[in-house]
């Protein structure tokens, strides 16, 4: 007799089971309930289509349920929520639309119910201009406000990716748009330096900021809203976007003996499996293995819940397939930017206790003699004994490229001298000889092998100390016309051999470049003089981002 | 007492390596010896600068001797050619421009004097007419006669990266431009199925093509050039530029003792040394080891280079430094397209006796409802026991970012189990959730795992037998309409399950759909119920290329 899969959710997690499932066996009598009306839609697309990037709303809608019958012989039933599973009678209970409320038995069951938007107890936050952005409904309810009025303003509390996916595609539609994020910056993957980059490109788009400020109050006033802030600002404007995060939609197996974990993520093993043997999870909804630390962790983005739906299918068809864990690889388009990261951040990793260092660099994305380079802001983690941890890049090309070449070497456990070694594809319209992944590696090679001490901007601003320390200044003459840190010494790298006797042997010297490349050198020069030297890596770049 | 370290060539080897040295030691003696009048110039700019792509000359010289001496106190000596090394008492003899013959001794000695355009014996090869390109001058010598003239016809020998760089930078100067190939194919590096696309985009650019047909005679005919081939077709033009291939420059070193390789090349160990233990060699001029076979190889690329002469100061200076071979990652623009390559394709494989299974696929180069994704042709070719050999991609967009995830794989010994998991940037304008990458490696356990029998281009024109087997289209009608193979038996895949009793039980069916993925699908429904499958790999999207 053949099997019966019944699969909960119809989405990334839920449609890439039963599609794979199906191409393992014809046989398997497949089953999935989704209880909204749509399935197989691009989530990762909504914000897109509010800003009309993506014109057409049927794009959104990758299959529909007679597609997937066509092709899959699917049994697909919308409007049918699973409101109970029992995985002792192996029975779920869905509550439909066009059948009311009954029982499904199953072999095999798969549970990617996905994740909905936080809504912390926030006075005023059940008001009906506080929009989240999840699904289809969600995104025509945010779009007929921005179409009612593309002179509004929109209010966007939480600077995470949809966030500020959301505020960009409102901007581009014309609308006054005002973030809000509680904490000190935006971009949680990321290490400050970088969100900061991100920042300053959101503000030079018109986009008013409001960092470290959490809402206290959400104020319906007649036609407008008003959101009240921690400092006591008050914002006002026509509507709000909450996008404060995420929490697994697993209410429904409170009770029912399905591990959850703390946060009410389903736990999950090498296999996906429950703690049920015949009981699957993916998705937003599933606990799954920390790839960096080898904890425990969720991840809430497709490629992951795409890649665990397919390892499931395998599994249930008798395919042994294992998942490795997520690194929580991520990707963002902030306007002409693109900010991307893999791994751990250098605030991850110290507060899980490892001790890292880490290097900043400016490469650019491909040959500079070749039209169209523009620089990139790069950061690797890594460890004492050479192991790559993590990298993050914003800029305006190469960045995608840069961060899946990291997360592929880190994947196998790359050290830095990996990366001084890869052999990537270069030619001038897309890569420079030393690619910036290699130049990571060689920076990280040089702080590990102790040539030059290169040293965070974080770093600088804790320890240098103008009374008891130089600073160096060794660029140009031009560009420190151009701006410069008060109270530096300026040596240009290419006077410095001759010069450095005006220097003291006897106090650190904080030196400072562009970039972090000729301070490098000069150090390299300067060490080997006799002097003590620190290289703040990123360079005036990153000490004027930090300005803003 | 200080040490002397000599270097011979002043370009991507050799300037790396002196500005390497300098920053590891302050008080090394370096001198740089280069023939040519340019060090350090942008050797990959140089057709673009045809192309005025590159407008500003000066762009091409990313440093002077001036320069150098100044940031990295070289003494850089430009006019002066190495022609004989004596490793027993550690000295050079020098031809040079200002100071004539003399001898220069060393402590290390450092041999990049990379690699000469091939001169094959053809009769007329040494017409004034016949132009080759390599360095400054070179390009100087080109770029006159495209600029005296932009409705001239050049003829480009060799259809390598440099004659196809060549030829699209003289087309967008508005010459006509016709290309000659002694083998059947352009772009060695890449298996047929790929370079015919390239051939493609090549003649929608105008660009004349003859294949499989070799030069046997240039013929000055008063301001014309005739190019007479082995077909015995005459073509004529105003110029020719011969781009045959290159051969190390180490004629100087012929009786120096050290040992060069069949072909001329300097052979060299895992720390880049030659049999002489303070004597190195880097780039184009040096033999290798090839990272895929682990025999010897020679890559004349810029990225080994660079990393190479970087391997060497280091060694020279006391930090312990191994090159683990190269793999041949490349790219070329060719128009509006992009093509790369990394490791083995299915070709050398098979040459080296390694039996190979490969696939192509026809991923979107980002997620298809976000604007602007395109189809990317991409193959992967991999070994019975998973191992990834190599890759290969042609198409408008995200070909760089395939072929550098795939090569730092192949960097770990990745197998296509690996490639299936690893997790990479995924937001709708940069990826799909399942990227390309991912979808290589599923396409490849499917091949493996015997899910579809999934078939190369080249095996289906040896294999299909239309008297003894059935041609099975499965896709729409509208597309069939818009072209199929003649004897094709269709049956759209979603009417597949209704009407497979259609089809015979006894013969193999050869199925193709676009791309390979409804071919699949079809696969799997029909060998579930019976019947012999092949799944041509790639699809009809190939089989139109092959018409070409
Ligand atoms: C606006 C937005 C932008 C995003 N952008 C990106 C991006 O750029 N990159 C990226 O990687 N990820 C992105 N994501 C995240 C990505 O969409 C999710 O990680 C992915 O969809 C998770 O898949 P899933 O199957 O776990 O859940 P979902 O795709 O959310 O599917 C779960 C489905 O289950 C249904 N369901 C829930 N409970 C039940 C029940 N009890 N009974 C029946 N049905 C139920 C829900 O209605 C839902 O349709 C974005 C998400 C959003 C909302
Ligand atoms: C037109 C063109 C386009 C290219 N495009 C690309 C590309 O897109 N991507 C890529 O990776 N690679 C490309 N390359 C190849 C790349 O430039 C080489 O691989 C690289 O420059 C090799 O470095 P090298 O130090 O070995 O030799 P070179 O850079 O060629 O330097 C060798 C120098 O040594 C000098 N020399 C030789 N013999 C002596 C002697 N006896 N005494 C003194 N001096 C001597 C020569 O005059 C020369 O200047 C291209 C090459 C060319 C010509
Ligand atoms: C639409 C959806 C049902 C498709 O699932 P799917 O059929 O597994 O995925 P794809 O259409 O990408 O096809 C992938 C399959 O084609 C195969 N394939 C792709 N190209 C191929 C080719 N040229 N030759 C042979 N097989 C090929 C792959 O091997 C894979 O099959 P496998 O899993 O059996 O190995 C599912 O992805 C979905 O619902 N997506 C929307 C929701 C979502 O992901 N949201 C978040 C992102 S916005
Ligand atoms: C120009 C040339 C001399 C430069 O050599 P180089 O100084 O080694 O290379 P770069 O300028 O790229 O600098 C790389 C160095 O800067 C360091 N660096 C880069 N960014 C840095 C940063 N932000 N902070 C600190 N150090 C940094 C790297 O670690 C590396 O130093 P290392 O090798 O000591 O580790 C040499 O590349 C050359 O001649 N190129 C032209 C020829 C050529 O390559 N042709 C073929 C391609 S067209």
């Amino acid at each position: 007799m053949s099997k019966k899969t019944v699969i909960v959710g119809g989405v990334a997690g839920g449609a890439t089971v039963a599609a794979r499932l199906r191409r393992l066996d014809e046989n398997m009598e497949i089953v999935m309930f989704e209880k909204d009306e749509f399935i197989s839609f691009a989530n990762c697309g909504l914000p897109y289509h509010i800003g009309e990037v993506i014109k057409d709303r049927s794009k959104l809608l990758l299959q529909t349920p007679k597609a997937m019958k066509d092709r899959f012989e699917l049994d697909v039933r919308v409007f049918s929520e699973v409101v109970k599973v029992d995985p002792v009678a192996k029975t779920v209970t869905v509550n439909s639309k066009d059948r009311g409320t009954y029982e499904e038995s199953y072999d095999y069951l798969v549970l990617s119910p996905g994740a909905s938007p936080m809504k912390p107890p926030i006075k005023g936050i059940d008001s009906k201009k506080v929009y989240s952005l999840r699904n289809i409904p969600d995104t025509d309810a945010i779009k007929a406000e921005v179409d009612k009025n593309t002179k509004a303003t929109a209010i966007v509390i939480g600077g995470g990716f949809i966030g500020i996916e959301a505020a960009e595609n409102m901007v581009e539609r014309g609308l006054n748009v005002i973030l809000v994020e509680a904490v000190p910056h935006i971009l949680a993957p990321f290490d400050s330096e970088l969100s900061m980059i991100a920042e300053a490109e959101m503000e030079s788009r018109g986009v008013e900021l409001h960092l470290g400020d959490g809402v206290s109050e959400f104020i319906e006033e007649g036609n407008k809203i008003s959101v009240k802030l921690a400092s006591g600002t008050v914002l006002t404007g026509d509507f709000v976007v909450a996008a404060i995060g995420v929490k697994p939609e697993t209410g429904f197996l409170k009770d029912s003996g399905i591990v959850l974990g703390p946060r009410g993520h389903i736990v999950t093993d090498d296999h996906m499996r429950t703690n049920f043997e015949n009981v699957y999870a993916a998705g937003d909804a599933a606990e799954i293995v920390d790839f960096m630390t080898k904890g425990r962790t969720a991840i809430p983005l497709a490629g992951p819940a795409n890649r665990q739906g397919r390892i499931i299918a395998d599994n249930i068809a008798g395919i042994d397939r294992k998942y490795s864990g997520s690194m929580g690889t991520s990707i963002l388009k902030v306007f002409d930017m693109t900010a991307a990261a893999t791994g751990m951040n250098e605030r991850n990793a110290k507060r899980a206790g490892i001790p890292v260092k880490a290097i900043f660099i400016h490469p650019n994305s491909h040959a500079t003699y070749y039209p169209g380079a523009t620089q990139l802001s790069a950061k690797l983690v890594f460890t004492e004994d050479r192991k790559v941890l993590g990298a993050q890049a914003v800029g305006y090309d190469g960045v995608d490229k840069l961060i899946d070449v990291i997360a592929t070497a880190i994947k196998f456990g790359a050290t830095v001298d990996d990366l001084a070694e890869l052999e990537l594809a270069y030619a001038p319209p897309f890569l420079s000889a030393k690619s910036p992944a290699n130049m990571m590696g060689f920076v990280a090679q040089n702080t590990l092998e102790g040539l030059a001490d290169n040293r965070t901007i974080d770093e600088f601003n804790a320890e240098y100390d103008p009374a008891a320390m130089v600073l160096l200044d060794v660029r140009d003459k031009i560009e420190v016309e151009n701006g410069s840190v008060d109270g530096m010494v300026h040596i240009p790298l290419n006077s410095l051999r001759a010069r450095m006797s005006e220097l003291p042997k006897d106090k650190l010297i904080w030196i400072y470049c562009q970039v972090g490349l000729r301070g490098y050198i000069a150090a390299r020069i300067l060490n080997q003089n006799g002097y003590m030297t620190k290289n703040l890596s990123g360079g005036y770049k990153l000490i004027n981002f930090a300005k803003f």
